[in-house]
């Protein structure tokens, strides 16, 4: 190892850093198209202040739990937080720093990742969640309970020790933010409007197209770096070539999703409807993500367009449900991430069914029942749900005070 | 070559490629500022979908044919598509990589290249096309048309055996975009409304002025790794110093593009026209690609600066010849790519102007012609054109089923 | 140093200043979403325009003047303009580099350095300033006024001399910038209808906040380059280890000043404010600036929160005083500027109060005086201010002869 080695790892830690930081862009540009007008500058506060409280408890809190022990069990060592020794003090202290890039990057890489996780929630729960309480489980979620799931593959716990295989996150960071996305919407309920008698189904359209197409487009180009850094080192033939594959599945894997999911809704729907190819992209995203690795690029395509035609089908079937996601993130994130586990040892020896399958059940309940919890006692403590007249006006002037689009919109009610 | 430099350039490859993956997006907010409202998500579907179709067909059969053989030919080496075998077969299999670099990151930075100069196609035929006849296209444009006239030179045929001098592809992709787009415009008319009796040209503003500057700024940034990654290799000192040129250089060109174009369109319309001094930096772009090395960075900013003159006058005369281009696709792909391939020999020795115009000539005439007789093909077979009332009443609500702006616009038919 | 030292340094220099570049787009996009619609084409042209003007004007004179000389100086070389050999002129030739990168690539990221301090311009002078008027002085400021204080500390001259610790620009590029702007407002004027009888304040709620927000996330992923590229050197174990803790704490501070400035709006106006917590980030970010190396990451999370508490309370007294931003640059660029450059000595060693304070005043002395006479000098000449009727029209029409959102908005003079 030259410290050229070291240089040259760090500096591809921090730029895959980067555009996973955009990706934050990404999901308040989606939600935000994706939403009506009247509460668009509510959902586009979320996300910047998710980010920031995710940034904020992950360095708290958060990466300390996730990087504590590497005992395979099922809880991080939580001496850590009561001023016991461990690795992950370097960050903060500016120490000593890992083998072979610096900590610090590794810190810079992952911080971006739990916020990842959490935007996925904000999408599901728009249109008539109280802000307040959304940041407030946003301090949880970020500190505690998406570190304490991180810590049983990444951080080598017992998801690491039974052979769980999932190399960038489609169930510990998408499969994560769905299922706590999930738990919040049953909890919080559909919008007013959207459901009538009878099984009757009311679409709302999003107010702004450009923008979620815009979201998708930073999405798709922040991949590069939520994916290709995990490979977590570059600077020799076979990971550089690890890389190269990543990016090359990647890619391949949202076009399949684009096409697979475009089409689809051609032959359901009559239509070409964008808000299903864009979902179709991000559906291939999250289903490549837990092995971009080993399958040849016709075969992520494929596994992306499985993952497009699935999100088009979950959507649909979440609305008969009654489950009202107005972005379509626990189909994209939830549905397409379980797929994309389970699909895993098709192409990677490595991995075994038995495991995938634990891993998803794992993850999902974990995080389902403890944002379950926490979404029920912030509704006992503060309430989630914003009164019928605020959300009737529109979220973004009662918690806000000032509107996304003033002059584009009469009233911003409708 | 050691393992370092392996690495290096790999991950200069990627991140270039992640920039070019990323002019797309430019593309897309570019494309939907300058229509109208009513088409606005219909062009966002065919940049998402042309994108994703790009990738899958240049996957499929375009590289090969780019790179399946190098003896100087007019045609690639069709065997392959047969099963024949060739070095880009590594790049599916997985197996041995080029000598330098990643063979995959070599496919991943070409990818990008294909969806950019179909991209180029969308603008210009923007507001009147049947979205399935352009998606058609965009499948035998990524998998032949493109390969094709890239094989010519960058795979090792005809042009490259001629001398021809295209760093970064004025000509191969620029050009060729334009020259399709220039195909479909001619074989689909004009929009109504846009032509009056007399010579009468009437103006129609684009809906979005915000996402075509933000769209030009992310082509700008894009471009950054779409000639800077035309070098090919970063790990010695002359690589790298040719990288830094190339960067200066095409930032200068931009520069000097916006600055010709609005002090002209000022001094001609007496306006400070925002859209010519977007196109003016996409014309100065343009211009630079086919040499930002041998310039200095004077030179390329005036380099930059006529081409930035060249595509106002290019946009006033299209339209005197009631050729029809939303975007001014035309004029800054086509003629501003024209002017950056004629003036290689002025800075560059290596070039001549013979070997230039024969390229110019060349890509032209194969590139109209055949995307020509694909649209006349598409029209013989399912129409090309959308009916009287769905260009009256928006190709959004026709073919997409929703509204880009449902909340912003009355009627949306204006 | 090897070749591969000299090609990853030039390597994370151009893609330092790639990032820096896209700041551009995220200034562009944060004014045009501050300001109302009918001035929005204008706002946008602006900052396209001013950012074509600083790289050229840098490139023929500012980047000479700011490298001329290294005597520890008040005033830079001024022979270099008339014909004096010196170092940078290897940038234009294309010759000899520096030691251990390309000095192209230092050029480059200087180059995208002078843009960011002239956008900071735009958004206070935003809706009443005559554009050719703010064109004109762009060219001063980028040509000299800039230059000049930036050879004081980054060329050699004699706040270097003195000491002066300011690692990537919170003083010499963001409170130069603010201090440009506020002497243009104090020249301008605020707004018609901003103030009324008896100190009544009016609100002019910006028209787009998705924009304004994207803007921010723009700028927040631009800033990584920033600082990260100010560390100058990268291929070294400690070089790495150093832009790793820059990045850390610059995302820290981006992500304490958010929360801050958020939680301090809702005590203050009982409300979430978007715009204050987009403004908080920025805060942060300028705060963190001078110095996103000593400070350990939760002291940087306390520097950011403190700029964004800053930040809220500038913008509410400059309204008192009756200075109209609209964007509030002066308040995040030149108030959490000067709490950036005069925190250092807390957390760094090697600076004193003592060289920060003169800093900032000399700083602010030159670019306010030289400004001011600039922008009275261009009101003699040729006014700049709109006329009355223009600004109540809008100046998008008066200037630019377009609409920015031709179908969005009825009438456009609300």
């Amino acid at each position: 190892m030259t410290e050229l080695n070291y240089a040259l790892d760090t500096f591809y830690f921090l730029i895959c850093g980067v555009l996973v930081m955009w990706m934050a862009a990404g999901f308040a540009m989606l939600e935000a198209g994706l939403v009506r007008s009247k509460n668009t500058a509510e959902i586009l506060t979320k996300n910047v202040v998710l980010f920031a409280i995710a940034c904020t408890m992950y360095l708290l809190v958060g990466y300390y739990l996730m990087y504590s022990s590497d005992a395979g069990g099922f809880l991080p060592n939580l001496g850590v937080l009561l001023g016991g020794e461990h690795g992950v003090d370097a960050v903060l202290a500016g120490g000593d720093d890992a083998p072979y890039y610096s900590a610090r990057a590794d810190f810079f890489f992952q911080v971006v990742f739990v916020a990842t996780a959490m935007s996925i929630v904000s999408g599901a729960v728009a249109e008539r969640m109280k802000l307040w309480a959304f940041l407030a489980f946003a301090v949880v979620m970020t500190a505690v309970i998406y570190p304490v799931e991180g810590y049983w593959t990444w951080g080598g716990g017992w998801l690491n020790e039974l052979g769980y295989s999932d190399y960038a996150g489609s169930g510990i960071v998408h499969l994560a933010g769905a299922a706590a996305a999930l738990a919040g919407v049953l909890v919080l309920g559909p919008r007013r409007g959207k459901y009538g008698k009878n099984g009757a189904i009311f679409a709302i359209p999003g107010a702004n197209m450009p923008l979620a197409t815009l979201g998708t487009f930073i999405l798709w180009m922040g991949w590069f770096g939520f994916n290709g850094g995990s490979e977590l080192k570059l600077s020799d033939v076979t990971s550089a070539n690890h890389m190269a594959q990543v990016l090359v599945n990647t890619n391949a894997a949202a076009a399949g999703g684009v096409i697979a999911a475009l089409v689809l809704a051609k032959l359901w729907f009559r239509k070409a409807d964008l808000t299903m190819a864009l979902n179709g992209a991000i559906a291939g995203l999250v289903a490549i993500t837990a092995d971009p690795l080993s399958p040849t690029a016709p075969v992520a395509t494929l596994i992306g367009a499985i993952g497009g035609l699935l999100v088009v089908a979950a959507i649909v079937t979440l609305d008969k449900l009654r489950i009202d996601d107005p972005v379509g993130a626990i189909s994209a994130h939830g549905v397409a991430g379980i797929w994309g586990v389970m699909v895993v040892p098709f192409s990677n020896g490595d991995a075994s069914f038995g495991a995938q399958l634990i891993g998803v059940i794992g993850i999902f309940a974990w995080v389902f029942l403890a944002s379950l919890a926490v979404w029920l006692i912030l509704k006992a403590i503060m309430g989630i749900r914003v009164s019928e007249e605020e959300e009737y006006e529109g979220v973004d002037l009662a918690e806000c005070g000032l509107e996304a689009y003033p002059e584009f919109t009469v009233g911003g009610n409708q």
